[in-house]
């Protein structure tokens, strides 16, 4: 039996003024760092421990890995960062605020944006500073790997590669992995391990900090997965995601 | 032409308490905290940047690093972290404090272990829980591998592999490498750059959380070394350097 841990960052500051954040590099708030914390504690009352650790270029799921090193005496684990498991690139409509959004576009074509499995938002033009080609920390990418904008069905086939090729052989081998990321890519995990479909995928929502425990079988395919936390907070969380699991 | 920094983790709180640390995983104080991110502001003003940084297993190396990354927006920079650059394992001294060491074992002996090339300290037992075996972090090194205690000699013998194999083809790459360490694991990589005799290199004293420069051929010999910082104290420290380097 493997265990696999994944934990979708604290709350971040864009969270809060309600923009699109996307790959836009934003700090956690308080509030999320207190989250991050929480989260820790709760993987050492479990007695949870790991072996190695994945997250993103952004800095808030790495300060968030880094807060949950630290709390649990970790902070000597190897960390690989990777943009594979970023969050979704939300294009062109990066750091606008939601609410503008909609009255520009109309409620309907914002709603399409945020909830559809495949339509990207508008894409960007590569001259813009927000296009990652103009960030040094993409540097390493394929032209055509850097993305002007993201579908959720774009975000996930970028995500996996990752779990194919670098996380599950961990897992097979006997680490123990924890994973900080996004609610996007995490998704894509989640929709992988649970097969649920399309339509499932986009009304799951992974609660932020709480950490995500699965039980894998030998070929990885989950023996069950439940949230770590008060156990009604916990449950309640399950039920959303078995039933979104089911398609309801 | 290469650049290559080394950055000494900032004041821990075993500096302070004048313990024996080795490989104790104390953490900063808060004026080491201070200094690590003094270091990052200066290493801003310098235009200096990094593709990769290297660091130890221990809290006060890797906070150290942390906080330079977040000073300066880096904190998706890829970090490895390896045994090899941990401090000097002080074997059975480690948490004593010095002067009562001195007191029980006396001026002159004391004096040896810390300050001789090749003598180690008193070795641990392996059931002694301060032996490297009984901590997780350590868990992938072979049975020959784990010290009971190390002169400086020893500590240089197995940092200095970690130079050839890992980070001298990153620099020849053209790759900007961090290295932040302690200060007896970087008395092995100055030692080796810039050819300084077993005595010299006992007698350096690389101050803590001042950014150290070295510029590098395409062969890797240093064109110059020099600290980052208010001129005089950078000279002062750069001059004392030139000074143990002849031998002096």
């Amino acid at each position: 039996m493997h265990t696999l841990v994944l934990i979708r960052h604290g709350q971040s500051a864009w969270n809060l003024e309600n923009r699109f954040t996307g790959w836009t590099d934003v700090d956690l708030t308080e509030q999320g760092v207190r989250e991050a914390v929480d989260g820790a504690k709760l993987l050492k009352e479990a007695g949870l421990t790991f072996d190695v650790a994945h997250t993103s270029l952004l800095r808030r799921a790495i300060r968030t890995l880094w807060l949950v090193q630290d709390e649990m005496d970790l902070m000597w684990l190897p960390v690989f960062k990777t943009w594979r498991l970023n969050e979704r690139h939300y294009g062109a409509l990066q750091g606008l605020n939601k609410a503008e959004t909609a009255r520009k576009y109309g409620d309907e074509q914002v709603f399409v944006w945020r909830r559809s499995f495949d339509t990207p938002p508008p894409e960007l033009d590569p001259s813009d500073p927000r296009f990652p080609g103009n960030d040094p920390r993409y540097a390493s990418l394929a032209p055509e790997e850097l993305p002007r904008c993201e579908s959720l069905k774009l975000t996930i086939e970028r995500t996996m590669p990752y779990w194919f090729e670098t996380i599950a052989p961990e897992v097979r081998a006997g680490r123990r992995v924890l994973i900080v990321a996004h609610g996007n890519s995490l998704r894509g995990l989640v929709k992988y391990l649970d097969t649920m479909s399309d339509e499932a995928i986009t009304q799951l929502n992974i609660p932020t900090g709480l950490p995500l425990v699965y039980e894998l079988n030998d070929d990885l395919t989950p023996l069950r997965h439940y949230y770590l936390g008060d156990p009604e907070a916990a449950a309640r969380a399950a039920e959303a995601v078995a039933n979104q699991a089911k398609g309801e």
